[in-house]
């Protein structure tokens, strides 16, 4: 199974494919997809929909894991970064990818075991999980790696394979 | 001109086209894109862009005006019109249609002058601004009307033409 993690954004979309078989996760590749400060949002919007498009149709994920929003701080930002979200949905329901969601709590309980573990924590055991040597740059691409992680063990769980 | 108004949302997207020609303003067609409740959000996302992509491709718009979102209310409500508000300024873009955005208070200004307005004067003074019979229904597609006269006026305004 190929789960495509993403960490929406505006500004910085990060993006992390992963691949499980037989109980062995590894990391595919992962990355951003970046849009300009300056341009105006239709155009900004077009180039996260082509990119994500693209994305997809390399990866072929059989599953993309989206992490859900929330506006603790700035609504302005949130605003852009719902619509860049909206996007980035359309073109896996365009790509016909399934989407599925996580609350940045779900992917802690997922990757940490624990609900109020720290951004460092959770990239960190990311890096381990993935066996990965170094932490995967942007933050961005580290945040959606864990949210495939996340999906994939939540999936193996819903048929019965493993570990909650 | 042609100009396409849109009152964004996730639910109903209201939209009103008008046409203006020497100074004369008609309405050629109004009405709302629904989706519904119980759909998954990649479904309904889905759904708001190809309908949009059809609306614009019977319209063919000279511009696209596009009220701004603003979140009093409900938050969880606000991210999910900012989801459709996404896919349907990525659908203005895609059909290379320019996008317009206009806040509320805009809206009041150009409508009724006066940006404190109420909601029904909004679209008593739209009906009469367009001489129509009847006030349009859905209220969003008479929204979406407030927001192409507002386009309308603050365009002639920025050419010379007239009317601030």
């Amino acid at each position: 199974m190929v789960v495509l993690g993403i960490d929406p954004g505006y500004a910085i979309v990060g993006y992390g494919a992963i691949e499980q078989t037989r109980g062995r996760t590894r990391a595919l590749g992962y990355g951003a997809i970046t849009t300009k400060a300056g341009v105006p949002l239709p155009d900004r919007l077009s180039e996260i929909y082509r990119d994500m498009l693209e994305l997809l149709s390399r990866v072929r994920p059989d599953a993309a894991a989206v992490e859900e929003l929330f506006f603790n701080t700035n609504v302005t930002t949130g605003i852009a970064v719902a619509h860049a979200r909206g996007v980035i949905v359309l073109a896996c329901a365009q790509s016909g990818v399934p989407v599925f969601q996580y609350t940045p709590l779900q992917v802690k309980m997922a990757v940490v075991g624990y609900g109020r573990a720290e951004k460092k924590q959770v990239m960190e055991m990311t890096r381990i999980m993935l066996g990965l040597d170094k932490m995967p740059r942007p933050d961005d691409a580290a945040d959606a790696l864990a949210v495939a992680l996340c999906h994939a063990h939540t999936a193996q769980s819903l048929v019965g394979g493993g570990r909650k």
